[in-house]
């Protein structure tokens, strides 16, 4: 048999390979790596699922382990809309909620909702990685709008917007983006939202890591300003559990919901049963607020830790960007060395980081790269961001 | 916002609104309904679970909570690769299984690996109704092939292939095929896999009935006869649990496989790893075997009740093909009269059926129409059946 895949399936994948040469590279057991992105096991609550469990197969077992309704769980959807009254979301219901293998489904399924080849879409400049693949599943065009320190340039999008009238969907990150774990202010966020609001723009705002704020403000979602113009992205992966694979889609277009339903039901019929049941139990008998509350006093003294070891062992002219919560830190280079060179150079004395390459659209050997700390012990935080400092140093040097 | 989603998303869908409005009427409290497909709860090992549960939270819990592989959890892909020798197909590793949520999402990331619009592929005809739906998500032209008692129409099949010999590939069920219930005998199997063989079609072998085999005697998988040409695929939600969504592709052509992860780990990243640990605790734990007997009994019982009935009250000219094994049975009304007149008849007076038009490709207000006997009580079975007969004979008259 001669096989012959899919173009689709076929067109090369930059951002998977060259973040799978990485985390192969950081898995060994030798390296000190700030390359991935695993919550801390502190923000697991094991005991408590064991209860949640056990109840929910007791009482419930015939219907957690039988088909179910695509849409998902209510009491659990119940429970996702409701959360949105703490980012400033009045008025959400249960049934606007969808059920997803974590979020990263959400954004696959509104590609294929969405986007058919050629289409244009925008994105932060930088952006999540994964989020990238999944659109380019679909062969838009990406137009991306720079994210300043204090969130995406407004010029840029209103620019970019008028330039390009027909563009179908903007994805946004605006609390501790991933890479760059920078946070929209209120300012921006009420000049993006009034610009966003007079375009023909689907708003997907993804929002995986708010709950992890540890100091200063939160702002409030794009859903308050824009309504059901707003698809909001939801996620368990970094307040309860990622293993469990559950996230969702917050959809108040009603048409576009119903269609995001269909998808789904043809795609895999519904997310678990089971653990949406078991999730739903373990919130409704436990306070998932004090829960939270031991993550981000471990993530504030890890994020402090590593900033205070950035300050301490980078070379002058290595720039980072502090960050109020979230899991990551973003860094640059000063000119004349990639992000590349540092990672190779520091991979062979033992540290690993991810360079910003793999979070653009087009730019390639950048000068910025992503450190992460929620899951390192504080002397490998310590030891490997003198190893790193020591790197830096040297390339410098060169 | 002027919302545009994208072509895909907009096609009608022919399958799922025909099936969503059966089984929205199908689920009325005061219907008997044939019309589904439910599995028995008998099917579902509750208490031995909640022990596997407990066990895998207990000793392993940061682990089934955290982020996972793709692949998917590596004693779950030993298991089900040890399985296929039941099926005649040895040297299955467990590094050529991905795990998947339910089989149901195996079809899609096929046809996103393998169509482009406008490629050919075969499918039985009828054939499962959720197949269809999934591969027209990529716009192929299915060209359907006859399904008689014996299986797959050979002769059909031989011309089919010649006519498109640019053909990508073909779905089949070989065993207690949904709808109709039909198995390929021994000589359709040879002679099939034969003519495969000497084609350029990946096969692909759709069996999440075959354990559910109750008389008779099993034939191999395609899978023995045809190599790395053909991807199983499986599921436990027949025999151990749907609503954990735990299926699996076997493929052992390397290359697809490798673009199979790919697509995954961008689409979902990995299939809940808590549910994975869990099944597969169960799976160590426990007689699968002597559980699956269990619901073999039972369903024995069902479709030997259901036959008993078909054959006392459906009037003579209505005809249906007896059953091994799996959850469905498939009937034939005489011409004259379309199944779904016979839906919506019997609908009236309180018992749903499923017409045969969604499981074709092409052909419309069909006579055929299938119904399930898994989850029905005896006496739900005798009086729907006597209730049907009735209304066959009204329409025959008519």
């Amino acid at each position: 048999m001669q096989l012959k895949m899919s173009r689709k399936i076929m067109k090369p994948d930059f951002q998977g390979e060259f973040t799978a040469s990485i985390l192969a590279a950081a898995a060994s057991p030798d390296v000190i790596s700030f390359a991935g992105g695993l919550p801390n096991p502190v923000s697991f609550p094991i005991e408590a699922m064991e209860k949640a469990t056990a109840k929910v197969l007791a009482e419930q077992g015939a219907i957690a382990l039988q088909y179910s309704s695509t849409q998902g769980y209510q009491p659990l959807r119940a429970w996702a809309a409701k959360r949105y009254e703490t980012m400033g979301v009045y008025g959400v219901d249960a049934d606007d909620i969808i059920i997803t293998n974590g979020s990263q489904q959400a954004l696959e399924m509104i590609g294929a909702a969405m986007l058919d080849p050629g289409d244009k879409m925008l994105v932060e400049n930088p952006t999540y990685l994964v989020a990238l693949q999944s659109f380019h599943l679909f062969d838009p065009e990406i137009l991306p709008v720079t994210i300043n320190p204090d969130g995406i340039d407004c010029d840029e999008l209103e620019a970019t917007i008028k330039a390009n009238p027909e563009a179908k969907m903007i994805y946004v990150i605006p609390n501790f983006q991933n890479p760059t774990g920078l946070t929209y202010s209120r300012a921006v966020r009420e000049r993006a939202a009034e610009i966003l609001k007079a375009s023909n723009l689907l708003v997907l705002e993804d929002n995986p890591y708010s709950e992890l704020r540890f100091s200063g403000e939160a702002g409030s979602s794009f859903g308050a300003y824009l309504g059901d113009q707003c698809c909001m992205f939801g996620t368990f992966s970094k307040i309860v559990s990622p293993g469990m694979r559950i996230g969702w889609i917050c959809c108040r277009n009603q048409e576009l919901k119903a269609k995001l339903l269909n998808y789904k039901s043809t795609a895999d019929l519904h997310t678990n049963i089971f653990c949406q049941m078991v999730l739903a139990q373990y919130l409704a008998d436990n306070d998932l607020d004090a829960h939270i509350e031991k993550t981000k006093v471990l993530y504030k003294q890890k994020a402090e830790t590593m900033m205070a070891c950035m300050e301490k062992y980078l070379p002058e002219g290595v720039t980072f960007t502090p960050t109020e919560g979230g899991m990551f830190l973003w860094a640059e280079l000063p000119e004349g060395i990639t992000a590349v060179e540092l990672y190779r150079a520091a991979l062979e004395k033992g540290v690993a980081i991810c360079p910003g390459d793999p979070f653009y659209e087009t730019e390639r050997d950048v000068r910025t790269f992503r450190v992460n700390y929620s899951n390192s012990t504080d002397e490998a935080i310590e030891r490997g961001m003198k190893i790193l400092g020591e790197t830096c140093a040297e390339l410098m040097q060169k």
